[in-house]
């Protein structure tokens, strides 16, 4: 008799709109159905195979399986990252298009890294999150995690912000900008690396503070502590203000408000390719070969 | 017999809500009016002088006045310039606040400084302004002309813009970016510096491309000759975009427009201090004395 | 009875040539004899008090003295604290000049806190030293520690360096640059900010790579864990490379030569002011709170 | 009877060492030869063809030819440079690598556009160059034109430099790095781009002042009429400064020495491909495509 498969349930998260979809989902879904495991399907997918009926929320499939599979890049994880964190469960990320910071597996190396996984035998790695926390008054009025990165910016008017950072407490420096970037090592290659920030190995413990076309002359990315408290102070006099969470949501934020960054207590687990390295990762991204 | 003032007529115009304006004004008006110079005053200087049925639109003044003297911030200054220009009339420019990069006269200069102004023997620089004219299909939307910069740009809860760059009707590259600064060297100190351009001294002919956090590897700023056509083209897959002009008009954009800069026929008049060169100016706006 | 006072014996480290020391030192030898603590002068610190016989190596002195006062700037303690780590003694640093980002005791907080120092009450922090080794076919021929950064740079007339990064053993990237610093956070405020590294708070245990003047496209600072092994070969066809430690020492490396760095095994304790935290320091080293 | 060729001698200088002119040259020599054009042969290019008694100094090739071809990257191409301009005599560049930003010709557009060329059809343009003169209480100690760009440095084993900047006569500013770039336009993309430089199109009229890992606040690269008289002055406190120019020569300089850069009279006189225009050729070298 066959062992049990590692996951019995596999939740299966996809970007919608993708025509390869309906290419593979169908193969996919038989392959593991023979391998005995269950699979729950959220509503992209569903209807990506013609069964719009079967498919469930995303917060739904991550409460029941013991695995998430996404297909899509990375900001299809990040979606998937907010859910799949909660719960401990990891997320193997298989992308579509070429390779991802985050979504490591080409699609050609999808069968052979799900027999991998589904033996107990793939790596699992661990990326920290911030929670991300909007409070008036001393009330809360947002709370979310990310995975990569939490931002105040301006609005699409507005000539620029103004704000204060506090960190566990004391004042450390007051921004005119377009923005700030509070981030996660592994968000170091999304947003924060357009506004100039470094490049930060997600085995080390900190969080960015990196700031957008400042006017001012503290310009440089700051790398502090992961155990620190951020906290960001909209000033009186900025204009429309807003807080966007992971690239995804964008809350308007009031004179007065606090924006409160620390680590969340759960990490995400990362399924990865035993070959890749990090660094192999970036220099294929960041095209270092050349040049 | 005294000779005539250099300028008979002098428009005012001002940064409303600047309570100092009530009590620099009414001497100001006498003194002008003892030297037989005529003043127009714009709604928020008649306002301030509690003279509102005196104030005419800044339209109006800068057809009538053979100078224009703006009391405000660099800020100001850019609303008056756009107004000026296309009549060849100067601008008299004096800072309420510090000293600005374009409004180099404190308010310490102002009286002796007017002096010179009406004997006809203050320094007048001439600035490059631009002319930012927005097409669909070969219709024209929006034309208007900036002294420091045109700025495409994403939207509030827009994740980037893809756009493509032509200069004299040849591609030149495609970014994805938050926006792309088109300024000229007087807007180089302005927010093309916040987004990491460079200085440009006025006197150099030329127009700087500068990116606003590129995802791509063109990422460097580029200074073109001020004779070139610069073209912005939206790319269909952009989220919301929009055009701003000098920092205070914004206006939504859409798939296929085309944003097109070009050296405007006109340029500024600015009447300098003999006394503050712009290398001075810039060492003490960006604190080059120190550390 | 008095208490003993917390360190019994006190190494002074100066730098040389500083007329104040002549001025400062007599009344503060006295002030510790007072307080039955015993001194051990450096040559500096001994020739400044005309007592050049009395002079000790500094590291006679290091093995000698429970604590080193070092009265200098940042450079002064660089080198005092190579002698002290090894030892596990404490470096009391007051800056004879401004402010330093090490040196954070001013001449005006020497006796107040000297008395907090010898009672025992003076907040001790700990940073994390490099240890830098040179190697060739496997012999060791350098190998020191450093507080701020090792750096691998071109000579003189020399156009550029080739040099390959390993870390943990396997390949990162090639860089074609003038150098490669690698800091500490300590030294993330000295070197490596001048060549657009980011600043990086000494709690974050983390080792920064920085290149100068890069000629490819890894131009980005990476910031990786300091437990990392990081190492530089350097490329046959470079021209003269040299390797200097924490700004002090040059030497010459031939191609072939690998470069080693690993966290040091000791730390730098250093005390430091109640009072000022690392933010507040750096708003006042880096004029953060002005413009 | 054919037309007489538009060059009758042509010079050609060659980078040495390179096994592929052994194998091009003798096709070539003929080549020209039975179009009746007399070759004048640097000791470089002689030598690759075992006639080094024929060899000419590239001084003496650059009095007696109507053209130089030069065969080699953009660093042969700035030696050749030094020579033409002067005499007024164009260059034709071929790269025998990949594609410099100033030798836009590949071997394969060899034959081709020597057609053009002979036949004076080939689009000529001019590249501005730099005149640096050091001198020393009023002694003219150095004097040399560059193409791209004159470096003030400090030497292997200095900490900094400290210059002060003078434009026109007039105070700029103090800085305290590890060196100083005054480049053309042509020079940005070179050196100048290394440093954090701005890319400036060759027909823009200016002089860029960019400077190397500052460790004061004016770390912005600034652009200047390139009618200003660019004059650095070494600080007595200075280490060891050298001024290299083009990248090939190394000079030191004193305590007291000037160095003074202005636009030199003769511009050079560059052959480039019709069909690939400055953009095109960035694009490529900078990789804008990719990413």
């Amino acid at each position: 008799m066959a062992p049990a498969c590692h996951y019995q349930t596999i939740g299966i998260i996809s970007r919608p709109r993708r025509a390869i979809l309906a290419e593979i989902l169908p193969k996919l879904l038989v392959w593991l159905e023979e391998r005995g495991v269950a699979t729950l399907l959220d509503p992209e997918t569903a209807t990506a195979v013609n069964r719009m009926e079967a498919g469930k929320t995303r917060h739904q499939i991550a409460q029941e399986a013991a695995l998430l599979l996404v297909l899509g890049g990375d900001g299809t994880l990040l979606a998937a990252a907010r859910e799949a964190a909660p719960h401990g469960i990891p997320i193997f990320p298989v992308n579509l298009g070429g390779l991802g910071f985050l979504t490591s597996f080409t699609l050609e190396e999808l069968y052979p890294a799900l027999e991998d996984v589904l033996a107990g035998c793939a790596p699992v790695s661990e990326r920290v999150l911030l929670l991300a926390e909007r409070t008036h008054n001393g009330s809360t009025l947002t709370r979310q995690r990310v995975l990569n990165e939490a931002v105040v910016h301006k609005g699409t008017l507005a000539r620029m912000i103004d704000l204060e950072l506090y960190i566990d407490g004391g004042f450390v420096c007051r921004y005119r900008a377009d923005g700030l970037i509070v981030a996660t090592p592994t968000g170091s290659t999304a947003y924060s690396m357009s506004a100039g920030g470094p490049i930060v190995h997600p085995a080390v413990e900190s969080i960015l503070v990196t700031p957008i076309c400042p006017h001012t002359l503290n310009d440089r990315p700051i790398v502090v502590p992961d155990v620190s408290e951020i906290e960001l102070r909209i000033e009186e006099n900025s204009d429309s203000v807003f807080l966007t969470l992971d690239g995804q949501t964008g809350v308007p934020l009031q004179a007065g408000d606090r924006v409160k960054i620390t680590r969340a207590v759960e990490r995400l687990k990362l399924i990865h390719p035993p070959t890749k390295s990090y660094y192999a990762i970036l220099r294929s991204k960041l095209k270092w070969g050349e040049a």
